[in-house]
């Protein structure tokens, strides 16, 4: 196996990838899926959010909103990240780094505690405390920018 | 209460809707998180069949797909619906039809059984039977169709 592929098997198991049965992508579409998978979470992290800063708190909300979060974070994302999609164009061109590649135990380690803190998330807000969503949506929103400030263009 | 602001509101209950304590979205960021909830959905749908079909059969990865189909379904897209959003662009211009609107009783039905059916596929998946898998894929494709088939203009 040659290193470049090792690296990105390295990196695929990180994020939990789903490869095998499906049909092969073509890399704008890898960038498609990871742009809207991303951009549906945000709306749901942005769902949160307002929960936590409005007047009337609904915990079902927010639950289902986790639920979106860790279903996506769970979706087998690595598998939306083959070698070579740091440049292309799904909706938009993509924003990710080539360094993403080069340095596939920090991506592990980034992308394991991803999906670490979205299912605490889930689980946290399927239990309703205020105070115990908002301390996690901290540590969530920590894990990703985690990515983000490593891996992700700014625009 | 005006009459579209109430057939909106009935459009918006039957698919489950998220608004009150959310920042208010434009007309082009409903487009844009809901083309992205659909697509993002869609990789997902097509992940369960390329199991289905597939020679290695793998209900975990059946699983995690059918709980991202379930939990977009779950996640308040009515809120994404707002009346004039059948015009406008979020990552490309919407295929919304007026329709969507004028028929808030269809679309009501529709988007339950919608919810229904992702909410049991969630739960065969998880049961990981294969022949209830593909039954129940059925039931979903149908419900996903009876939104597209009217209310979808064609590309």
């Amino acid at each position: 196996m040659k290193r470049i592929a090792r690296l990105a098997l390295f990196a695929a198991i990180a994020l939990g990838t789903a490869t095998a049965a499906q049909a092969q992508l073509s890399k704008e579409e890898m960038i498609k899926f990871r742009q809207s998978g991303y951009t549906f979470m945000s709306w749901n992290v942005g769902k949160i959010k307002a929960e936590l800063e409005g007047a009337n708190f609904d915990a079902a909300r927010v639950a289902a909103a986790a639920n979106v979060v860790a279903a996506v974070a769970n979706s087998g994302l690595g598998a939306l990240f083959a070698p070579g999609t740091d440049t292309g164009k799904g909706w938009k061109e993509t924003r990710l780094k080539p360094e993403f590649f080069r340095e596939p135990d920090k991506v592990r380690q980034i992308g394991s505690n991803f999906v670490q803190q979205a299912n605490r998330m889930q689980q946290v807000a399927a239990g309703g405390d205020k105070a115990a969503i908002a301390a996690q949506f901290e540590e969530l929103g920590k894990a990703c920018n985690a990515c983000h400030d490593n891996y992700r263009r700014e625009e």
